[in-house]
C-alpha cells in the first residue's frame, strides 16, 4: 500500500482529514508530566490514544525535538514507534523541511523513512528536482514539497515573479508536472493563504495539500476547506498543533475541529 | 568575538580559507574504526587532529549523524565538543540546511547554536526573512543562506527570473541589503558556478561566502578563487568534504588545498 492508499483508507475509516502536529517541545509540556522518565513521548502518547480515531495523520515536527539533542532524537522514535505498532493504519509524517545535494539527502532518507519509518517528509524545493532523486525514488513514501508556507513573509521569495507566474506556482507547475512521476508528491500550502491556496489547486489536479496553519496561525476553516478540496471532496491533511496538543481536551478538540472541516466537505 | 571576528582571525593565523566537510558516513569510514566505540566520532577526531593547523572552518553535515538516529546525533555532539574545546579558535559550521517558521526555528537555533555550540549554520531562503528572525537575531551566530548551490540542477528554480533578476540574484540582493542587519549573514555559492559566483559578489560586497563543491563535486579552485574574493583577498570559506576525510593523508590532501588556494589570492 502506498501512501495516498493508506491515506485514503484512514480518510474514509475515521472521516477525517485531521492532522495533528505533535510539536512538544519539552519546555511546554505540563509540569507533572516534565519529570517523568521520557516526558515528551509520554505527553505525545497520551494525546496519540486520545485523538488516534478522530485524525488521519500526526506529524512531529523534528525542530522541537533536536533542541533537545539525542534525547530528544530518542523521544521522536519512540513516538514514531508508539504509533506505526499500535495504530499503523494512521499516517505519519515527519515535518523537517530537510533538502540537500543528492549524495547528502540518502541520509535524511535514512533518517525519516527507514529510522523513524515515516509515511511522509517535507521538504524545500530550492535545490530542484535533480538533488531531490532519493526522496523521489522512493516511491512507497510521500515527498511533501514546501510550495507556499502559513507563515506571514512567506511572500517574499514566494511571490518573486516571472513574466508569466510567480515562484510558488511555479514550484507547484514544476510538482505536479514533473516531479511527480511515482504518484508520491504532496504539497504543503498554508491555510492562512485560501487565495493562494485554490490557485494550487487549478495547477496540481488531485494531488494532496499538507495544509498548516489552522488554530493558533489563523487560518479560518471554512475558507481552507472551500479552496482547497480536490474533485473527490478531499485531497487536504489539516493540521493543528498547538491548537489541540495544548488545549484542556485534546480529544474534544480534535473532534471539533473534524466535524468543523467536514461541515464544508 | 563574533563570528566574522573570529573567521578573520583564525585564516589570518593558518592563513587558510579551507573548511573541512565532515560527511562521515558511518558506512565509509574505515574497516579498522568501524567495531570502536563512538567509531564515527574517532574517526572525526583523527582527520581534525591532522588538519586543524591547515583550515579556517569544520563543517559536519547533519544528514550524515541523522542517518544513524540519536547515536548519530550524540557523535556529533561529541565531534563539535571535541573542536570547541581543543581547537577553540577554528570556526564550526553545522552543515543543516534548516528552515522553517519563526516559532519553530526556535528548536533549530537551540538545537545547532545552543546544543551543538556551532559557530554557524546553513539555511534555505525559501520562507523568507521574517521567519528567520530566531536565527537572524543570534548576532553572535552566523546564518549561512542558501543562494547558488553546488548540485548540477540548481538551476531549476535558481534561475527562475523576474524582469530584472534571477531568483539566485535576488535572494543575494535580499540577504545583503535586508537580512544582514547584525552582520551575521553569509551565503553559499557552489564552486561549480564561478560564473554565478563572480555575479553575487558583485552584489553582496565584502560578505563572507561558503563555497561547496571543491573536489568531488568538479569545482575549479583557480576559477573559484579569482571569482570569489573580496576586496581584502579573503571572503570565502572553500569546502571539500570526501577530498580530504577520505584520502589516504588527510593532513597532506588538506594542505594542499590551503596552498592551491593561496596561489591565486
Amino acid at each position: 500500500m502506498n501512501f495516498q492508499e493508506k491515506l485514503d483508507t484512514i480518510v474514509k475509516k475515521n472521516n477525517s482529514l485531521v492532522c495533528v502536529g505533535l510539536d512538544s517541545y519539552v519546555n511546554k509540556i505540563p509540569e507533572h508530566l516534565k519529570t517523568k522518565e521520557n516526558a515528551v513521548f509520554e505527553f505525545n502518547k497520551a494525546i496519540i490514544d486520545a485523538t488516534h480515531d478522530f485524525v488521519c495523520a500526526y506529524k512531529p515536527n523534528s525542530a522541537f525535538y533536536e533542541a533537545n539533542g539525542d534525547e530528544g532524537i530518542r523521544q521522536l522514535k519512540m513516538t514514531f514507534d508508539y504509533i506505526n505498532k499500535t495504530y499503523p493504519e494512521v499516517i505519519t509524517i515527519l515535518d523537517a523541511k530537510r533538502a540537500d545535494i543528492g549524495n547528502t539527502n540518502n541520509g535524511y532518507v535514512k533518517y525519516a523513512f527507514d529510522w523513524l519509518n515515516a509515511d511522509g517528509i517535507t521538504l524545500h524545493p530550492y535545490l530542484g528536482s535533480e538533488a531531490m532523486k532519493p526522496f523521489l525514488e522512493r516511491a512507497d513514501k510521500a515527498s511533501i514539497i514546501l510550495c507556499r508556507t502559513s507563515n506571514k513573509g512567506a511572500g517574499e521569495f514566494q511571490d518573486f515573479s516571472s513574466a508569466e507566474m510567480s515562484l510558488y506556482k511555479f514550484v507547484a507547475k514544476k510538482v505536479a508536472e514533473e516531479w511527480n512521476k511515482n504518484g508520491n508528491c504532496l504539497m504543503v500550502i498554508g491555510a492562512t493563504y485560501p487565495e493562494e491556496l485554490a490557485e494550487v489547486r487549478k495547477i496540481a489536479g488531485d494531488m494532496t495539500f499538507l495544509v498548516p496553519g489552522i488554530g493558533a496561525q489563523g487560518g479560518d476553516v471554512e475558507k481552507t476547506v472551500k479552496a482547497g478540496l480536490n474533485s473527490k471532496g478531499a485531497g487536504m491533511i489539516i493540521n493543528s498543533s498547538r491548537g489541540i496538543i495544548f488545549a484542556e481536551n485534546p480529544r474534544e478538540e480534535a473532534k471539533k475541529l473534524k466535524d468543523e472541516i467536514n461541515k464544508y466537505r
